[in-house]
């Protein structure tokens, strides 16, 4: 396949790093905020910014002939409604699992061993020795077993925990049983550390409402590594200041969280502001995505991760 | 045998959860602070209290017939010349693995990760995304491969590092190839995290010195879960003070930290208090131990976790 398409990239840096194209693709820059220097009619595929927030991304309908969208993130909530469902999407799938599987482990041994009361302690100079609850022995629900859930799962199994699986639907795989997320509420009391890694949808938003955390058992972290509206904030926020449970959330509804929201203040909240798939590791590994995915447009087929067709 | 012997107690709960002794071992209360109820010349077995300074320990030398002691610690530095050489000394290696490998861990990744900085942003109700190095794809120096090494190199082993590891002899096991602590100083250059986990001997004093330091690369990390002294606290504190080395330390020398330490106010150090293997998971294990242990004791036989012997 020889046809002609035009490759729009967020940043040159990104473009110099993938090196060469296949002869058949043109790249043009385009941050999406910016109008390129050819015309935006030109534009067949557009690879997004990283973080870029909506009012941004909403100026992909200036390009009237894009077909095929990859994104740097592995969510893609919302990306259908704002450019109108006439494009492929292609997701960053894979390439921030290990930064957001290893935050959430983060989160959860921080919030277990007191770091967020050390760093604070830290600034007075003192030391409080004190025995913390500890991950080793605790049972764990991990709700998503997708991509990065999986990656989750394999840096929990060496900590000796008691690992509840929940996916979509009850099912076995070859590392046991996984219960459906409908069967959440009846295995709640027995979770102590709750790690949330679904994409955001209708059926998971507010998934863990006020209902479910009245179940979760005294002491009980939430650990939120998929996206803010997972969680219903408002009855998180009840629960968390009240100190019945814990917090370690790298995403919150709504984000940036207000310099006035009331978790900001709790000493048992530890929040990250979505710095979930942001590491050194991230760079290098979109690169080697996106060579790949070159390659497959140039030869006129999919890429990988396509999550909608339209 | 049926040999009786007296054995002491650091505490009531302790002896109430162990239960009922064999028959011929008589249990005492005696945290080595109180003189306990019965004579202190019929005290055989004593198991420490758990993290009692050396002023507290010495008046094992107030009990001229105990031969066997249990520690409640992995580490017993210091303990032959503090009581004298005149007993067996067995130590609970194993029950502290999950808790201090853990902690190694999450200092790892809080540290790589900005959660002290997300702490204090917290404080200020201040969303600060950015990018951070990460755990994955770093090169990581074990420095250690005993019990709880093994523990945090299996723990390690689904993040995606590549891993180094140093132990007291170069040599090759399941996992693969060891270096030799004396080839520190010629792989440091390569390593970004410096994970160290051996016990406190005239050897490891000060192991990680200026010299070795001075290797590391720029923005590298030190996380210490072995003993304060193994690293030379005045160079850690010029390296650190300066910004261009990074730490993240359960241990310290001195232990306590002073209120006006240096490192207490460096926002590229994470400080926790010696917390290491004090968890919740601590209490149950170590319970499980002293049974095995008061079993091996009452048949006349060597316990577990021998390390001394006069």
């Amino acid at each position: 396949m020889t046809t002609q398409r035009t490759v729009s990239f967020p940043s040159q840096d990104l473009l110099d790093a993938v090196g060469e194209l296949p002869a058949n693709l043109k790249p043009v820059i385009w941050d999406l905020e910016t109008d390129p220097d050819s015309p935006l009619e030109d534009i067949d595929i557009t690879i997004f910014p990283y973080m870029a927030d909506s009012a941004v991304l909403t100026n992909i309908r200036k390009a009237p002939n894009v077909s095929v969208i990859q994104t740097q993130t592995t969510g893609y909530d919302g990306i259908v409604d704002l450019i109108g469902d006439r494009a492929k999407i292609h997701t960053a799938a894979g390439v921030h699992a290990a930064a957001t599987a290893e935050i959430a482990l983060g989160l959860a041994i921080a919030s277990l061993r007191g770091f967020p009361g050390a760093v604070r302690d830290q600034l007075e100079g003192s030391w409080n020795s004190q025995r913390w609850p500890g991950l080793a022995d605790r049972t764990v629900g991990l709700i998503g077993v997708g991509g990065i859930g999986e990656e989750i799962r394999k840096r929990l199994d060496p900590f000796e925990v008691n690992l509840l699986r929940f996916g979509s639907s009850a099912r076995v795989d070859e590392h046991g049983e996984i219960f459906s997320i409908k069967q959440l509420n009846q295995y709640a009391e027995q979770i102590e550390v709750l790690i949330l890694i679904v994409p955001l949808t209708a059926t998971t938003h507010h998934l863990v409402d006020a209902e479910l955390m009245a179940k979760l058992p005294d002491g009980a972290t939430i650990v939120n590594v998929a996206r803010g509206p997972v969680v219903d904030t408002d009855a998180l926020v009840a629960e968390v200041t009240s100190g019945r449970l814990n917090v370690a959330s790298d995403v919150f509804d709504p984000e940036p969280l207000p310099a006035d929201h009331p978790l900001w203040t709790c000493p048992n909240a530890l929040i990250t502001p979505h710095n979930g798939g942001n590491t050194e590791a991230f760079f290098p590994r979109m690169v080697k995505l996106l060579k790949r995915q070159l390659q497959a447009w140039s030869e006129g087929q999919d890429a990988e991760n396509l999550v909608h067709t339209p």
